[in-house]
């Protein structure tokens, strides 16, 4: 199951429409950057690394479309694409390196307009590969880390559908099951939009691994309660220290499990740490629409009286103190975090 | 506005019918004890206060249906009118305390079965009565620690709707509120059955109370960026050491407070409190019914895949260290509570 996928035939990407689940699975088919950013904004994509690709898809499909204009209006056409892309999730720094690393590619100056073209969308496929490649590594990283008889707790989705395929935390957790591991889950639904009651729950049942939902609120009641041996999530953005920016009700997670001794792993690609911000408290974090909050109803009726002001803020910051260890594509990192993330980032960009 | 009346005409009693909140304003009529546990197990009445008038008025319902019985017969009626009302919520001490405060008056030695019936009825009016001025003086007490400008979180309902009138937490509020001093409340949703989005949101605008609504899982991000000074909710039941039983979610909420030095305030009357059990850990919690996490829909759609397992607690343990102090109807009790309760009760059982 590819949650997005480049059309060879048609030059189309065809993605799974996430708002559909669990319902039906649909496919969209996307044609050019414009459709892709309403993708992107509407949710219908949506995980860190599946935005990375999404990005790249979104660009390269515009470059096609540009082939038969001059050089001037070519570059325009592809570069306008990629700030409307990365205007799309504004917090997504998966978006922006995967739009990134392919426009460098319009900087080539040994190519000409049809050889850029052609390198752009093998790149843009190139990145859906290396993506499973990478998933699969923090998979085998992270179920290291799982012993026989584990419950683990995960917030929102972070499984293929955030992703080409695997993901990443449930990537893990994945991993470990298929592995014979022997682990239940606690799904956490992730208001406002509840990506865990009808994703993660989704995918569990899809994969086999026993599990069963609560709501945002009670994971402290199972880990008060020693139910719980680990917590495994994801992240969007994670800073020079070792924060992790991820979808909100993560730092109220975090702390429960970290104050009842539970460990906590975040589980992310080395493309999701930005070490040029120090500290997850720099980052600017997204307010979306209240009707995310509102848009609810319950034994058939509207839950909120009309009228009601919503605040909604899409992510919080887990602080590094609270993180036991950062699953990564090359390996764990252990704290202090600002003093060993940095060899990682050797490592990864030295190609080791 | 009453929640719940003793129609003297009628002899019946009258309730506000919660589940149709905030859709309409629907009044249920109740005759005996059995439509009575059934309000209170489909939660058309719930909230500590109000369930030990529910309590009182069932069980008082009951003894007027028995008026024609025998001795035996009579006392028999009315006993299996307590227990089962008293089974209908195991958790909630103050539906217990309501309907025992009426049944002892069956072993008063000096009346006849007429006069046990009317002193019955007026008891459970007095207690009605009672709750009233118990929760004025809470809300003093309470509003004592507001400052202008302050921004609140709060927890499930704990207003009117949970009382007869005023209410514990909310109460507070709207006291502070109706006395001049400027503040704002972060409602939470309260899952899975939304007392916080359907009831205090509906009750804010009753009052005129400036309010913002958000999901449980936020807000640990309002109260991380200093955006928060104060946190009340209520307490179904409260533990010798001062540990808080209440609805799922308090735990985290006061955790994510207490880690960023915001104080926390639980609000209840005396009666809530349990000095025969030591500490909340030895309190039983009620798992109720999985629909109540399942039954909800988003943007039109079932949210949950269908078939998923469900824990459903309904209340969590906040252990005494995260609680600044304890807002009773016989003042502010501070810490450490264990040496400092007994006195509050000592004071409340001589009449001072």
């Amino acid at each position: 199951m590819r949650t997005i996928e480049w059309l060879t035939e048609t030059n189309e990407v065809q993605l799974i429409d996430q708002r559909q689940i669990p319902g039906c699975l649909e496919y969209l088919r996307i044609h050019n950057a414009s459709e892709m950013a309403d993708a992107i904004r509407s949710m219908a994509i949506r995980g860190a690394p599946a935005l990375g690709v999404a990005g790249a898809f979104g660009v390269a499909l515009e470059a096609l479309a540009g082939r038969n204009l001059d050089e001037t209006e070519f570059i325009l056409k592809v570069n306008n694409a990629a700030q409307l892309l990365t205007a799309s999730r504004p917090t997504a720094v998966n978006l922006a390196w995967g739009v990134k690393r392919i426009t460098t590619i319009l900087d080539d100056s040994f190519l000409d307009q049809e050889q850029k073209i052609e390198k752009i969308v093998q790149t843009a496929r190139d990145m859906a590969e290396e993506d499973i490649a990478t998933n699969l590594r923090m998979a085998e990283f992270g179920a290291s880390l799982i012993d026989d008889g584990d419950t683990i707790i995960t917030h929102c989705n972070t499984g293929s559908l955030a992703a080409v395929d695997w993901g990443t935390a449930l990537g893990v957790i994945r991993y470990a099951h298929e592995h014979g591991k022997r682990i239940k889950l606690l799904v956490d639904e992730t208001r406002p939009r509840f990506q865990g009651g009808r994703l993660t729950a989704w995918e569990c049942q899809q994969y086999g691994i026993p599990f069963e939902v609560i709501t945002d609120n009670m994971s402290g009641y199972f880990l008060r309660r020693g139910e719980v041996q680990k917590v495994f999530f994801g992240a969007d953005r994670v800073t020079a220290n070792g924060d992790v920016i991820n979808k909100v009700g993560t730092y109220m997670l975090s702390l429960a499990a970290h104050t009842n001794h539970v460990p906590v792993y975040p589980v992310f690609p080395l493309s999701t740490l930005d070490v040029n911000i120090a500290s997850g408290d720099l980052v600017p974090i997204e307010e979306r629409d209240g009707e995310e909050v509102t848009g609810v109803s319950y034994a058939g009726e509207s839950v909120f009286p009309a009228g009601v002001v919503v605040r909604n803020p899409a992510f919080d910051v887990t602080p590094h103190e609270l993180i036991t260890a950062l699953v990564t594509d090359r390996g764990i990192c252990y704290p202090p975090f600002s003093h060993n993330l940095p060899q990682f980032i050797y490592n990864s960009t030295s190609g080791r």
